[in-house]
């Protein structure tokens, strides 16, 4: 096994141990366990804990750039809720950073400037552009300030989604994912709804209604 | 000093180390030694630091309720404004069980139970009959849905503003308490400002735009 290769599969067993049992009770040591290596030879690629979080979060910033300048911005209501679910997927898979984010932050001075960077100069322009073209599309009716809002408020309602979730409705089994990401679309898109044209009303609530209790999900 | 006064003593000074320095940095030494009791004698009080989290849980709870049962219902924006200040400042006074929520909730069984009926019976059919008076007095308008929706996302931001608060502007020092709550009422209000009736826009705006950076708060 080379290098790269024992870099890549310390950072893919930590995602996975953090985010199935929380980056909280997860050790180096357990990752090094789970793979079968010596914990000098995991020190070798990462000086601590936090270097694996700070790649990791790397990771999820670069796949959701991705995402946002791959996808056409969402130009009717279907292409609205499919844009929300393909956010949602890249979430799930780095669920262990939206729980306990302080906690997170605040170890590290890295990760906290990068993820409000992130959210400051990524997140909200392109947030704000999404709305134009909805509304371009005269599918939304928005004005200036509740678009910033709007922007604001999914985005904390996206980051504490999966611990408002189990807050609410108990840990809930990893295999429920469909479901639980289908009550985060919802959620989120419920911000959105009040904008909707009523016009558009009864084709966007026929498409998220589903997915209020996640009962189309599974 | 009787029992009664020594118990209360232990749940104001918890209350305010857990706020000031982080729930899970305070033992129940740190609680005992700034009392100047000894351990034992906080024991014989409260079986474990869960303990007291679960009677000021309840003070919470009832100081929240008493606010929601003796205030009348708003029936003008600045009385809507007003009420959303009411509950900043209970919440405020509480805020150690709004950070780190989860972990808190997961520790103890009855704490979680608690913490759903309250928000399921008692919060949730009192936001909607509040926002039913406010469409009485045709301040508001809302469909059942949005109403919903706006019912459980008010909870959601509402919630986790203080943590949301700390990670975009950092762990805002306590003395900035009105510049916090400030915030934190404005992003509370902005989820009720799409459904304001055009008429009452400006004057929602003219009170509320200036909470948004707590501006006038200081």
């Amino acid at each position: 096994m080379n290098k790269e290769n024992t870099y890549n599969r310390i950072a893919a067993c930590a995602l996975q141990l953090f985010n199935e049992q929380g980056e909280r009770n997860t050790s180096t040591n357990h990752i090094a366990r789970h793979l079968g290596i010596s914990p000098g030879n995991l020190y070798y690629h990462f000086a601590n804990k936090d270097k694996i979080i700070v790649l990791l979060f790397e990771r999820y910033r670069s796949t959701l750039i991705g995402f946002f300048t791959q996808t056409p911005l969402p130009d009717s209501v279907k292409a609205m809720a499919d844009y929300m679910a393909g956010i949602y997927d890249i979430l799930w898979d780095y669920r262990f950073l939206f729980s306990d984010v302080n906690s997170l932050l605040m170890r590290s001075a890295d990760l906290a400037g990068e993820h409000n960077r992130f959210t400051r100069e990524q997140f909200m322009p392109l947030a704000l552009k999404y709305f134009r073209v909805l509304q371009q599309q005269d599918i939304l009716e928005i004005d200036d300030i509740n678009a910033r809002n709007l922007a604001i408020n999914l985005w904390l309602i996206t980051k504490y989604w999966f611990d408002f979730n189990s807050s609410i409705n108990g840990a809930t089994p990893e295999h429920r994912e469909k479901q639980i990401k289908a009550r985060g679309i919802y959620r989120s898109l419920s911000l959105i709804r009040p904008h909707v044209r009523a016009k558009y009303l009864a084709e966007f609530d026929r498409l998220i209604q589903p997915l209020e209790n996640g009962s189309n999900a599974e």
